[in-house]
C-alpha cells in the first residue's frame, strides 16, 4: 500500500499533545472533529470525500486519534494517515444517503468505545461539516453525554504553523504566483471572462514545473467593470472591454495549504484619481507589514494602516486580514484571528495571515494584497508578485 | 443593474407553485432552504456567497419568497433573482464571524414578520449548509415556532427538469464531452497527473467556443493505476505510467447545472480479460439505457442492467446510478432517487441521471457511464462521447 504522510510523525503528535492539553484545559474528555481542515490536520487524512459523513475522534484516555468514515475511503485513510490499522474505522455503504440508517450510529459506537457513553463531548457547532441532523443524530444515540461547543479549538492551535508547513505555505505562494503572472500575460481586451478563469485554475492545478498543485478551496474572484459592485458575482462568458479595472483574487493550493493573492489589472491608461488611490493602498499596505512584529496585536497592525490612510484622508473599517493555511471547500480562510481594530490576538512567529484591504473609489475598487508569515522579528512575504497597480 | 436571470419569471413562479402545493400537503406554513441549489431554483440566485449564512424563505402567506443574506451580497441578489426589492434583506457585515452576534436572529426578525412566529417551520436537517449552529440559534430566536424536517421536499420537486433546464444540461454535456475530449487528447506516458487534472479544470470552465463553464461542484475524479482502489483520493504530481489504467470522471455545468461523464483510458494493450469486462460494461450500460422509459421503476432500470451483466456471471450490487441538476460544492449528484434494486421512484420525462455502474477486475475498475433525460418512449443522451474503453 502506497503511504503518502506529508509530515514526520512526530509532528503530527506534536499537534495531537496541543490539541489534548487544551481539552484537559476545557474538561472535554472527547473532541469530535467534523472539519476536514482539522481531520487532515491531526491524522494527514487527504481524500475528496469530504462530502459523506465523517469524523475524526480525539479521546483523552486514547492514544491516537480514530478515523471514522465511508467504507470506500478506509483505504484513502491507510494511504494519507500515521494512524494504526485499528484506530481507522468505517461504516458500510448501506449507511450512505440511507432514509433509515445513519451513519452517526456507527460513530456513537466507536465514542462508546472510548469510554464516551456519559463522557464530556466537545463538538465544532459552526462547522461546514457538522449538519443539524448530525447533531440530532449523535445526541440522540448518546443520551447520557454531554455536549459542548468546542468550535475553532483546533483552529487555534493551527494559527501558528510549523516550520515544515511553512515549506509547503511557501510553494502555494508560488503556484499563487504563477497563476496571477498567467493572467496578467494573458488578458486583454476580448478575451473571455471565462477564459481568464479557465486559465487561472489550469495554473493553479498545474502549479509550477517542480510541484503540482491542488484544486482551491473557493473559486477565483474575478470583479469586472461594472460586474464588481458585486463581489462574489461569479464569472460570465462576455468579453473584456477596453478600460476594464480587474479585481482578480486567486489563491495557490498545495497539500490543501492555502496561500491568497489578489491584484487589480487596468487595461489602458487609468484615470489620475485611480492611479493615486492605488498609490495610497500600497503605502498602506507597506507601512501596515512594516509593523508586523511578534508580540503586537492585530489590533496594533490594523493600526498602522489605518493611521497611514488616514494622512490622506482615507478610511477604511471593518476587517483587512484573516489567517490561512490548511483548507477546503466551501472557504480558505480560518476562523479564528482577524486583523481589525478590535481583535486582541497577539502575533507569534509561525503565524500566517492574507493581508487584504480593499478600497473604494465610487464604482471602482483596488486590491492589492500580501500573504506573510510572522517571523522573530518581522514577517516574510509567501508571494513574491510586486506590489501595484498592474497596467496593461 | 445589470440583471442576469436564467430562466423566465413564470418559470420560476411555476417552480414556487409546486412548492407551496408541498408545503400545504405537508402543512409546513415557512420553509427554510439553506441549500445553495434550492436558492437557485427558487429564485435564481447564484454567487459565491454561500459560505456565509444565507436563506430563501418561503411562506405560504406570502408571494415572493425572501432572500436573506450578507450586506454584501444583496446586489447579487439584486442581479441574478426575479425578486422585489422589497423580499430581498441583508444582515450587516458585524454578523460576519462575530462570536456574539447571529446571522441568524436577522433570520428570524424576517420570519416574524411573515407570521412565522408560531408556524410550523420546515427545515432542511440533512443540508450541507445548515449547521447545527444555525438550526440552535433558530430554535432559541423561535421558540414558539414548531420545527420540521423537510429536507429534499424542494429536491424531489427538482427532479423533474422543465424543457428550458434541459437546454442548460445539454450545454452542460457538451462542456462535459469537450473535456473528456482534451483528456483523451493530451495524456501519454509521463504526463503529470495534476496537470491532467489542470487541463480537465481548463476545459470545464473554458467551455465550448459558443458558451463558457462554471466550476465545477466537485474536482474530476482520477484513479489511476495502483492508486485507484482509493475512489476519493486526490491526484498527485507523479507522472502517468506505460500500462496504466486511468478512471477520469469528470463533470461539465453551465449555470450550476451539473452532468457528469467517465471513462477509462488504458495506455498501450489492455488485457483480454479487461478487454472483455469492459465489452460488458458497455452491453449492461446499452441494455440499461434501453430499458428508460417513462412508467417505469429506478428498480426496474436496475434489474435490467443486473441482468444483462448476469449473463455473463458478473455480479454488480449497490447503486449505479443518481439524479443531477443543479449543484454547488461539495457534491453534484441530487440526494432524491437512485438507480438500485429497491428504489421504487417511477420515471417521467424531464428527470435527469447519470448512469454510472462500475466495474471492477482485481485492482482496475472500468467506469463507462451515460447521463441521460427521460424523454416520452425511452431517453436522451445527454453527452456524446461514444461508450467504450479508451485505448491509447
Amino acid at each position: 500500500m502506497i503511504k503518502e504522510l506529508q509530515f514526520q510523525v512526530a509532528e503530527f503528535r506534536a499537534r495531537l499533545s496541543a490539541v489534548k492539553r487544551e481539552m484537559v484545559r476545557r474538561g472535554i474528555d472527547i473532541l469530535l472533529l467534523s472539519e476536514p481542515s482539522n481531520q487532515n490536520y491531526l491524522t494527514g487524512y487527504n481524500a475528496d470525500s469530504y462530502y459523506t459523513p465523517q469524523m475524526v475522534i480525539v479521546a483523552i484516555d486514547h492514544e491516537e486519534p480514530i478515523w471514522v468514515g465511508r467504507l470506500m475511503d478506509r483505504v484513502s485513510a491507510v494511504m494519507t494517515t500515521y494512524l494504526a490499522d485499528e484506530n481507522i474505522r468505517a461504516y458500510p455503504e448501506s449507511h450512505v444517503h440511507s432514509p433509515t440508517l445513519s451513519a452517526y450510529d456507527i460513530m456513537a459506537d466507536v465514542i462508546k468505545e472510548v469510554g464516551g457513553e456519559k463522557a464530556r463531548i466537545g463538538i465544532e457547532m459552526g462547522g461546514y461539516y457538522y449538519s443539524a441532523r448530525a447533531h440530532a443524530d449523535l445526541v440522540r444515540a448518546l443520551p447520557l453525554a454531554e455536549f459542548v461547543d468546542a468550535d475553532l479549538l483546533v483552529g487555534w492551535i493551527r494559527l501558528i504553523k510549523s516550520p515544515a508547513e511553512l515549506v509547503i505555505m511557501r510553494q502555494a505562494g508560488q503556484i499563487a504566483d504563477a497563476a496571477m503572472q498567467r493572467v496578467i500575460d494573458m488578458v486583454e481586451v476580448g478575451v473571455r471572462e471565462c477564459d481568464i478563469a479557465a486559465a487561472v485554475y489550469q495554473q493553479q492545478i498545474s502549479g509550477t514545473a517542480g510541484f503540482g498543485g491542488d484544486y482551491p478551496c473557493y473559486p477565483p474572484v474575478l470583479c469586472i467593470g461594472e460586474r464588481s459592485v458585486a463581489p462574489h458575482a461569479v464569472w460570465t462568458d462576455g468579453p473584456v472591454e477596453n478600460s476594464a479595472v480587474i479585481n482578480l483574487e486567486l489563491s495557490g493550493c498545495r497539500h490543501r495549504y492555502t496561500v491568497f493573492l489578489a491584484r487589480t489589472i487596468v487595461l489602458g491608461a487609468p484615470s489620475t484619481a485611480f492611479l493615486e488611490l492605488s498609490r495610497i493602498a500600497v503605502e498602506g499596505l507597506n507601512v501596515c507589514l512594516e509593523s508586523v512584529r511578534p508580540g503586537r496585536t492585530c489590533s496594533e497592525v490594523f493600526s498602522a494602516f489605518h493611521e497611514a490612510l488616514a494622512r490622506h484622508g482615507v478610511e477604511k473599517a471593518g476587517r483587512i486580514g484573516y489567517p490561512t493555511g490548511i483548507g477546503f471547500p466551501p472557504s480558505g480562510g480560518e476562523r479564528t484571528a482577524s486583523i481589525r481594530k478590535d481583535d486582541r490576538t497577539v502575533l507569534q512567529p509561525g503565524m500566517v495571515f492574507h493581508l487584504m484591504p480593499g478600497l473604494w473609489l465610487d464604482d471602482a475598487g483596488i486590491t492589492i494584497t500580501q500573504s506573510f508569515a510572522v517571523t522573530e522579528d518581522g514577517c516574510e512575504p509567501l508571494t513574491m508578485a510586486p506590489r501595484k497597480l498592474i497596467v496593461k
